[in-house]
């Protein structure tokens, strides 16, 4: 168990997160500085690099949580009791409802999980290795129970999050709005279909 | 029939465009100007400008240029007498292919092309559309042979092209080296299996 002065430290960290956050949110995370997260917080720039060695640290840890959240809600269908089918397109319509939803709700939160995307962060790596994870299972658990028909679980989870990247990647999101594009439930039934 | 003074015409409208992808190849479409071009031809910006009403113009005749390539060889494919199964095979492949050639061969001219995805130029969709269209030929053809089990040749078509789209999309290739992706094979088996 942590001792008090760890869970101290800890608050602070995630303190400077929740206003880099509110600032990101306001003025974009390109235009905020560490100086600006510090004045925020009534505490030196110096006390923020005790915790995070870059600005760029500081915008992953905002941008792991946007995306932590997404895998929260994934890991909570993941758990239900649906068929393995529906839990599928369950998976997919929430992330592209989560990045919708983020989209509307404040854009410049959105160009930081946009840049990441872009850009190649870790934390996109790390979201979508959590993101196959969880589609792996789903798709093991439909196999064992005779609704797919599937050898290795961990590609064919690779091969739906990859059909679907359309509707898992926020700038695909954007720029693929005007083509003549599947609908989502078109790509699932297509991805169900090919899991047999 | 053209009239020579017509013919003269597309030579000069063919030469601009000549030029302007050399220049492009060379310093990159944003450093290059009308000027610049108009000068590399012995001509006055405004005789440019009888051609091209902008230079966003000169950019998606060269983008287009580069794009009706890929066209031409998917259209080749389109003609042959393999199976539809195996021609669906070499588009996919041949269009990954043909970008990634151009990656290595001029990354300037690449960087052309991955603007105009980025942006969403019209010549992307008219791009688009046309993939659709052979997709859709190949799968109407396998589907009236037994290959497939397609009501919609159309929509099947859009769906292989969405679900391959990191194979078919320039800054998507680069963006996704690093993930643990499907190969471009596997995504063709997937696709197989959901044509049935």
């Amino acid at each position: 168990m942590k001792n008090s002065f760890d869970l101290r430290e800890h608050d602070t960290y995630l303190n400077i997160v929740d206003v880099a956050e509110r600032l990101f949110a306001g003025v974009g995370f390109q235009k905020t500085t560490v100086a600006d997260i510090a004045h925020e917080l009534h505490m030196s720039p110096a006390n923020v690099y005790r915790f995070f060695s870059s600005k760029a640290e500081i915008n992953e840890a905002v941008g792991r949580r946007l995306l932590s959240e997404i895998e929260t809600t994934v890991g909570d269908i993941v758990r239900q009791s649906d068929s393995a089918r529906q839990r599928l397109r369950e998976i997919v319509i929430a992330i592209r409802e989560a990045f919708a939803q983020r989209l509307r709700s404040n854009r410049k939160l959105f160009e930081l999980v946009e840049t990441a995307f872009n850009e190649n962060w870790p934390i996109v790596h790390e979201h979508v290795e959590k993101l196959d994870k969880s589609l792996g299972e789903v798709i093991a658990q439909g196999a064992r129970e005779g609704e797919f028909h599937v050898s290795d679980p961990e590609l064919a989870a690779m091969l739906v999050r990859s059909a679907c990247l359309q509707f898992c990647h926020p700038r695909l999101m954007l720029e693929r709005e005007q083509e003549p594009e599947p609908t989502v439930d078109q790509m699932i039934d297509f991805c169900l279909a090919a899991l047999g």
